[in-house]
C-alpha cells in the first residue's frame, strides 16, 4: 500500500521571549523608531509594499538570520536557491532583488553600508546543530527564533527556508571549501530593504557562541530594526 | 487580526508520464536491473537501509536532479544547506554523507566515477524558470517531475527542497559569480549511493533545453538507475 505523509508546520524545540514579545501588535511597528532585537532572540514585522526597513548591526559583529514571506501566503518566501539562480551570484549586493521561490523579488536591497559580506549557503542553526557542537540542553537557535517570532504575531511557517545570513562571513575557497569566520562589518553598519510586495520580515540575532561567526569573542549581541517614515 | 496561513503540499503546474509510470509497484524496483529514466521525466524508488543504488549518466551530458526523503516521514529530506554546513564544502565527494534537514546522513556517496562536478546551489527548474527564459506554454521541469514521480507511488512532498544537481556544472568564480556550463562527465559515468536509512530517492532528467547545462547541444537525454543486488 502506498503511504502518504501528511504535512505539518515545524514546531520550535524550546522557547525564549521571541514567542511572546512582538515588536508591535500584529507585527505592525511604529515607523521612524529604532527597535532593538535582543541578543539570541528573533522578531517579525509587517512591511507594506514600498516601505523601507533598515536592519542595523549596532555592535558590528552580529549575524542576523533574515527571512521574508509574502503577507497573506506564507508558502511564498525568500529562497536562497532561487536568489542565487536569479542573480547568477552567491550573494546579493546593492540594487539586487531578493528573489522568492516564485522567482520574483519580495524586497530590493537598496543600500548596504557594510563591506557586503553576507551568506546564502549555511542553514539556520537549530537544536541539533548545538548538540553536534557539544552543547548539552536547550540552546537558543535561529530556526526556533523564526518559528517563535512568527507565532508571536499569529503566523506559522510551512517550512524553515534557508535564511539570508546578513553579515555572516563564510569564505569559499577555490575547490569549494568553506570556513566560519568573524564578520567584517562595523558598528552601525546597516542594510536598507524596500518591500516589493506586502511582506513579513523575520530577523533572528544568531545565538551562536561556540564558533566565532558573531565575532572573535563569540558573544551574541542585539541588532536594530527600523521602518523608515 | 492575526492571519494564519494553512499549509498545503505543492502541486505540479502541468503533466508528463512521470505522474503515472512508476519504475515498480509502490516504488520497489527489481535489483540488478538497469532501469531507464526517460529524457525530461522523473522517477521515484524505495531504497532500504544498506541498499546501494547507482545513477548512471548513460550519455554523459545529462544533469540529474536528485532528492532523497526519509521513508515514512517526508518532512525529513536531503537538504543542500544542511549538507554544505555539515561538509564545510559546497559539494559532496566520495565517502561523504548526504545530510538531511535533521543533520544526519540519509545516504552516503560511496563512489563517483565522474570528475566529481555536481551542484548544490541552483534551484530545481520550474514553469516560471522557463517562462522567464522566453518559453511559451508548459515546459517539462524538474520541480513538477519531483511531485509527479512521488505521486506515481502514492506520496506527496511537503515542499520542494533544493536538489543535489548531479553532474550540473556551475563554476563559482572568486567574488561569487556563477555560470551555467556543460557537464564534464563522460558517457557511463555513475555515482553509487548507499542508503543509511530507509529512503525514497527521486531523480529527474533535467529537461533544460534553453541553456547548455545538458551539453552544448542542449538536448535533454535519459539516465539509468539500478539497485545493486
Amino acid at each position: 500500500m502506498p503511504r502518504t505523509s501528511t504535512t505539518s508546520s515545524p514546531q520550535p524545540s524550546g522557547r525564549n521571549p521571541s514567542a511572546s514579545e512582538a515588536l508591535g501588535p500584529d507585527g505592525r511597528i511604529e515607523p521612524g523608531k529604532l527597535h532593538e532585537i535582543p541578543a539570541r532572540q528573533g522578531r517579525a514585522l509587517r512591511v507594506a509594499t514600498g516601505q523601507i526597513m533598515q536592519i542595523v548591526n549596532t555592535h558590528g559583529s552580529q549575524v542576523g538570520d533574515f527571512w521574508c514571506f509574502a503577507d497573506g501566503d506564507m508558502t511564498e518566501f525568500l529562497s536562497m536557491e532561487h536568489l542565487r539562480t536569479g542573480l547568477r551570484r552567491l550573494s546579493p549586493g546593492q540594487g539586487d532583488g531578493l528573489i522568492s521561490n516564485r522567482r520574483r523579488p519580495i524586497m530590493t536591497l537598496l543600500e548596504d553600508s557594510s563591506p557586503g559580506v553576507h551568506d546564502t549557503l549555511v542553514a539556520a542553526c537549530d537544536s541539533r546543530r548545538y548538540t553536534q557542537l557539544g552543547h548539552e540542553g536547550y540552546h537558543d537557535n535561529c530556526a526556533d527564533n523564526l518559528l517563535m517570532a512568527l507565532s508571536a504575531i499569529g503566523l506559522r511557517a510551512p517550512e524553515i527556508p534557508a535564511p539570508l545570513n546578513l553579515w555572516m562571513n563564510i569564505p569559499v575557497e577555490e575547490g569549494g571549501a568553506m570556513s566560519w569566520q568573524a564578520p567584517v562589518s562595523r558598528p552601525g553598519d546597516f542594510v536598507r530593504l524596500k518591500a516589493e510586495i506586502d511582506a513579513i520580515a523575520v530577523i533572528s540575532c544568531c545565538p551562536m557562541d561556540l564558533l566565532p561567526i558573531n565575532g572573535e569573542d563569540a558573544r551574541p549581541k542585539s541588532l536594530g530594526i527600523m521602518l523608515e517614515t
